[in-house]
């Protein structure tokens, strides 16, 4: 059985195909854009997720449903299920795409969150705001990604204004943390409960849209405990594929901020740095396949995402062990384009590589956060 | 630029897709065949490529053109070349398909072949054994891969029925050469006349058909004798794009067999052991972008090529570091149906992997050829 149906056409879905083609896995996409990018190398069905006559056509054609996309209605993924092997579950995609459920699975194992407080009307904001104190992040409990759904909360002022952005309905309200890092763990459930993490990786945002990775990114003694909470949430849901947790590293304790139920924007270094990449591994994972090694392939890889706007491609291949993503897709504002990824063999390969890339690129700027963590870590005395 | 139509949709085809995709290149696939296996990662058209209406239809729809079958008509590839950019060049092709010019060739740009003798008659052949000497080997110019299109001549008594089973028409007789190793120069030429070359391959024959491939595999003083052999080749040919220069090594000397005018079999080997495989490079020439870096990503890298059957994917899977290339296709015998490719940091690592593998997938006799070698080099004095 190598039949892989995709609900979603991006990226992920795209990746997801390339890396899957080698190993024999057949992929049918469905998504109800025309131009979703993943349809350039696999089939496309052209539906809504909710057109149930669409799935179920989709469904006969291939072995196993799988997603590029959380935000499936649960419903269309429950309706599958009940027809062929579908991973995540159902029930995994529906608590992870709900703020609140996600955070109290968190608080049940006791994996360490920011203090939040749930809220469906205006007196629960205020009551929130008392309890999670300020400021604060308020953001909508499904349906949110790449910053949109959220807004700030500096002072009892914005209370009304940040109801009146996304209220009323289903909201939940995140004390906001002052972290020191934002660090991710990308792992991997089989469908026998194997499971594998590649090393943490550390992220950086810009305009609430993922900038830039580096991994590996070692918390020391922390490394552990992100990885632990990655298996328990994993173990608690009874995940199957490759999935992302996102912590926040606070005054030297771990903060977890979500979990993706898919592969993830900062977990794309893998393809070229790790021996297994994160798409190849939630294919086998979906497949019921053995889990390949998720160790590094090289010293460290930087992921430098494309938002926006693509930079010259001839530039960028120029440069030595860059390796070019371009997901095919219309250049529009906060769109994500495409990425590269960096391979080196030192930290001071990895910021000399950066810096000539960020330069010829005229991407200097972006590229900053991420060499200056360098220039700490080369620089610090352990 | 980026829209690349490949001529020929087997696993070639199938894999510059897959490593093609990245660079934001899309492809479209024109083979005769319905299930053409590169038509599962690409959009294919079916059409004789001697239609030259369809190859019309097909050149509109794309900005430059390339192959996965050296062996296309000459014709159609020069009719494409008067409507839009064709690499590498009808000119090339035309040499490489015919075995007498492409050794010509060589024998014009200094490089040793074994004897040979161009045989278009009985009279010619008898001639021409004379010349030669036996044993030797009675090939068609044209049309020949994988051992087709060729007989063995051990004595006089040969002859006839060589002649019958291959003439009349133009054929070639070629001294049998006593090799101590068959080693392969994969190496791409950008549109700029830039050159590179992947480290030396030794290869393996089983059948006629290549049976596995270790890189690198070095010759010490000759590596730069066939690296130059190469580069003379791709410069006379004005060559854009990937090639094979397939050598025999024979008491110390390095004598041509022929010319690849694609990416080979023998270069599979590159997708996870070098930097920028033989199937990105390819692409990234034909669409005149820089070429990327053929060192070496692990310390070597070995190729199982998987013939008439696949192997049992789980098993291998569950291996180190293995890699898998299930083309889907068919199992028919003879067939090439797809590959793995080992990564190792050592020679007494890879050893070790390949027994496993080997004994995992029942194919130890396979194996046998590539290990003796690993081990000889292992144990010889530099």
């Amino acid at each position: 059985m190598s039949r892989v149906g995709i609900l979603g056409g991006g990226q992920l879905a795209r990746m997801m195909a390339l890396a899957g083609a080698p190993l024999g896995a057949r992929f049918r996409i469905l998504d109800s854009a025309a131009d979703a990018c993943a349809g350039e190398v696999a089939p496309l069905t052209r539906a809504d997720f909710t057109d149930l006559e669409a799935l179920g056509r989709f469904a006969e054609g291939v072995d196993v449903v799988t997603f590029d996309f959380e935000n499936v209605p649960a419903e269309s993924a429950h309706w599958l299920s009940k027809r062929l092997p579908v991973f995540p579950s159902p029930h995994a995609l529906a608590v992870s795409q709900d703020r609140l459920a996600e955070k109290n699975t968190f608080v049940e194992l006791g994996i360490g969150t920011p203090l939040f407080a749930a809220v469906s009307s205006r007196a629960e904001l205020d009551a929130a705001a008392d309890a999670v104190g300020l400021p604060a992040v308020l953001k909508t409990r499904r349906l949110g990604y790449d910053g949109k759904g959220q807004a700030r909360l500096h002072s009892r002022d914005d209370l009304d204004g940040a109801w009146q952005a996304l209220g009323p309905g289903e909201l939940i309200l995140e004390s906001f943390v002052p972290f020191d890092a934002e660090v991710s763990v990308i792992a991997v459930r089989s469908r026998e409960g194997q499971f594998r993490a590649w090393p943490l990786t550390r992220n950086w945002h810009a305009d609430g849209i993922l900038s830039l990775s580096l991994a590996p990114w070692s918390l020391g003694a922390l490394d552990a405990q992100a990885l632990a909470a990655a298996r328990r949430v994993a173990e608690r849901l009874d995940y199957v594929g490759t999935f992302a947790l996102e912590l926040f590293v606070c005054q030297g304790r771990l903060l977890a901020n979500e979990m993706a139920p898919r592969v993830h924007n900062s977990g794309h270094w893998s393809i070229e740095g790790a021996v297994c990449s994160q798409f190849e591994n939630h294919v086998r994972a979906v497949l019921g396949l053995p889990l390949g090694d998720t160790g590094m392939r090289c010293h460290s890889a930087a992921m430098l995402n494309w938002v926006g706007q693509m930079p010259d491609r001839a530039s960028a291949l120029r440069a030595s062990d860059v390796h070019w993503h371009d997901y095919g897709k219309e250049a529009r504002p906060l769109r994500k384009l495409g990425h590269a990824t960096v391979c080196a063999a030192s930290d001071a390969e990895m910021i000399e590589r950066l810096c000539g890339l960020g330069q010829r690129l005229d991407r200097a700027a972006q590229c900053a956060p991420l060499i200056e963590a360098l220039r700490a870590r080369l620089n610090s005395p352990s």
